[in-house]
C-alpha cells in the first residue's frame, strides 16, 4: 500500500488523498494515465511513457497548466517516500473539477489535476508467475475505437479481465469483428511461430502502443530475433509455438494456454522467457 | 452550483464533497449513473431512473452493500437541501474504493460509492433555446459496445459535443459503420417524416434506452403519432420534415440544422414542439 499520494501540489497521508466529486475522471473518465515499472529503484523507460502520456492529454485537447517536465521529480519524491525499490508508479492526469457538463471547462479557470503515486510489488512472485506462465482466454473487443489513447475509461477491460479470472485464467485476448486479435485487456499480445519469429498487432488507433512492447523489439533484435508487426487470428494464435504478454507491470509474461488449448504442452516457452530476463537491458533506466 | 453534495452517508459542504484518490470511478470509469430531471419541484419518471440504475449495475455485476430503496429519500434531502424546484439531480455508483487493480475488489471489504447532486438549472432559457432549436453535426460513434450502459466512460461523447460545440452545433449524432445514425453524444436522435411518423433507432446495445425517449412514445401515443423504432441513415436525417434529440436535461429539443443542412426552414419544428410541451403529461411524477 502507498504510504502517500501525491495530489495537486501536496503528498498527501494515504487515507487523505481526496479529489472532489467533480473530478473530470470521476464523472466523464476525461483523463489518462501511465504506469510506469520500478526495478531496483530504477525508473523503465521513463522518458518513453511521459512521451506517451503527451501524446494522450494531445489527442484529448487537454493542455495542463503544469509543465510535463515536473512530473520526474515527483516521480521520484513518490518512490522516496514510500520505499519503493520494485513495483511501480502510477500518474493520472484529468481536465479538473468544475460543475458537470460535457463541454470542457474554461482551462483558465480550471487547473487540470495530478495524481502520482509509488507502489511495492512482489517480485519475487512475478518472477515465479513467469515460469510458470499464465492463460488467457479470449472475447469480442467491446472498447472505444481509440484504446491507443491511454485514458481511464477502462470498464471494458475491467469487465473482461475479470472473466478471465472466472476462468482461472489471468488475461483476456480481445478479437476484432474479423477474428484478430488486437491485444490484452491490459497488455499487448505476441505470438512466436515455428521460425522462432515474434509476431504481434501492428500499433494502430485499435490497439495501445505499449512501450514493454517497444523495448521487446529492441531486445529481439540484440537477439536476432525477427519481429513481424501484424494481425494474427485466434486459430494462429492456438498454433503458435509460443506465446506471451507485455505490460509495464508484467514484463514478458508466458502465455501457457489460450481458451484452454496449451501451447508448448503448457510451459512456459523459452524464447519468451529469454526475452523476459534480458529485457532491462535494453531499457533506459533511470535513477 | 449544488451547496451540498450526498457522498457516502452524509451530506457536505460543496467545497469539501471528495472521494478517495483510488475510487474505482476515478481510476476505472468502473462506476454507473444516472440524471433525473426536476420540474416544478416534482421528480420526472424516477422510478424508471432507478430502474435502469438497476440495470446497468447489474450489467457491470456491481451489487451494492445498500438498498436502492434508500435513494429516494436522499434524492429528496438533496432536492431540499439544494431549493432546487427546476434542475436536475445526479446519481452515481462506482465499484468503491481498492488498491489499483482490474480485478474487482473483495465486495465485503469494499462498500460501493454512492453520490447524489441535486442543481438548478434555468428553466427559461431552455424553453428559449426549444424554440430557437439547436443544430446537430455528424460524427463517428467510436464508443464502446455497450453504450445501453449508463457508464461514467464518456470520454468520446465529451470529445463529440466539444466537436459539435467549436462548429456552433448542441449536439453531434453519431453514425455506425453502416452510416445510420445511433444516437448524440448525451442523447436520443428522433426524426419525423412527412406523414409525421416519428423515427428512431430500436433499442438495442447500440445506444442508451433513454426514460425521455419512452416518454415522448408515451406522448406520442396520446396525440395518435405513429413511432417506428429502426435505423435511419445521415441522408434520410437531412430529408426529414423534423428532427429533434431526447434527453432528461433536455426534454424534447428541436433540431433545427443537421451538418449546416436546415431541416423546416431552419426553425424548431411543430410536431416536436407540441411533443415537448405535452411531455410531463404523460411522465410519473414525484414528489
Amino acid at each position: 500500500m502507498s504510504r502517500t499520494i501525491y495530489v495537486n501540489g501536496s503528498y498527501q497521508p494515504y487515507d487523505q488523498a481526496t479529489l472532489h466529486v467533480e473530478d473530470r475522471a470521476t464523472l466523464f473518465s476525461d483523463s489518462v494515465y501511465e504506469v510506469v515499472e520500478i526495478k531496483n529503484g530504477n525508473l523503465i523507460d521513463q522518458q518513453d511513457h511521459l512521451d506517451r502520456l503527451a501524446r494522450s492529454l494531445n489527442e484529448i485537447s487537454l493542455t495542463p497548466d503544469f509543465s510535463l517536465n515536473t512530473i520526474p521529480f515527483i516521480i521520484r519524491e513518490s518512490v522516496r517516500r514510500n520505499r519503493v525499490r520494485n513495483g511501480m508508479v502510477y500518474i493520472q492526469v484529468s481536465r479538473g473539477v468544475a460543475k458537470r457538463d460535457f463541454i470542457f471547462p474554461n482551462p483558465d479557470m480550471t487547473p487540470a489535476t495530478l495524481i502520482i503515486f509509488a507502489r511495492s510489488s512482489n517480485f519475487i512472485a512475478k518472477e515465479v508467475q513467469a515460469s510458470k506462465g499464465i492463460k488467457v482466454i479470449t472475447m469480442p473487443d467491446i472498447r472505444w475505437k481509440r484504446p491507443d489513447i491511454k485514458t481511464t475509461g477502462l470498464l471494458a477491460s475491467v469487465l473482461a479481465r475479470q472473466t478471465a479470472k472466472g476462468q482461472g485464467a489471468a488475461e483476456a485476448w480481445l478479437y476484432d469483428e474479423n477474428g484478430f486479435i488486437t491485444e490484452g485487456a491490459a497488455s499487448n499480445a505476441w505470438i512466436i511461430n515455428e521460425q522462432d519469429e515474434l509476431i504481434t498487432h501492428p500499433a494502430t488507433t485499435a490497439i495501445l502502443k505499449g512501450i514493454t512492447r517497444e523495448g521487446v523489439m529492441r531486445a529481439a533484435k540484440q537477439l536476432q530475433l525477427t519481429y513481424i508487426e501484424r494481425p494474427f487470428t485466434i486459430e494462429e494464435a492456438k498454433q503458435a509455438k509460443e506465446a506471451f504478454i507485455t505490460a509495464a507491470t508484467n514484463l514478458v509474461m508466458p502465455v501457457t494456454h489460450i481458451d484452454g488449448d496449451p501451447l508448448n504442452n503448457g510451459q512456459s516457452g523459452a524464447v519468451s522467457l529469454r526475452l523476459r530476463h534480458i529485457f532491462h537491458e535494453f531499457a533506459q533506466l533511470t535513477k
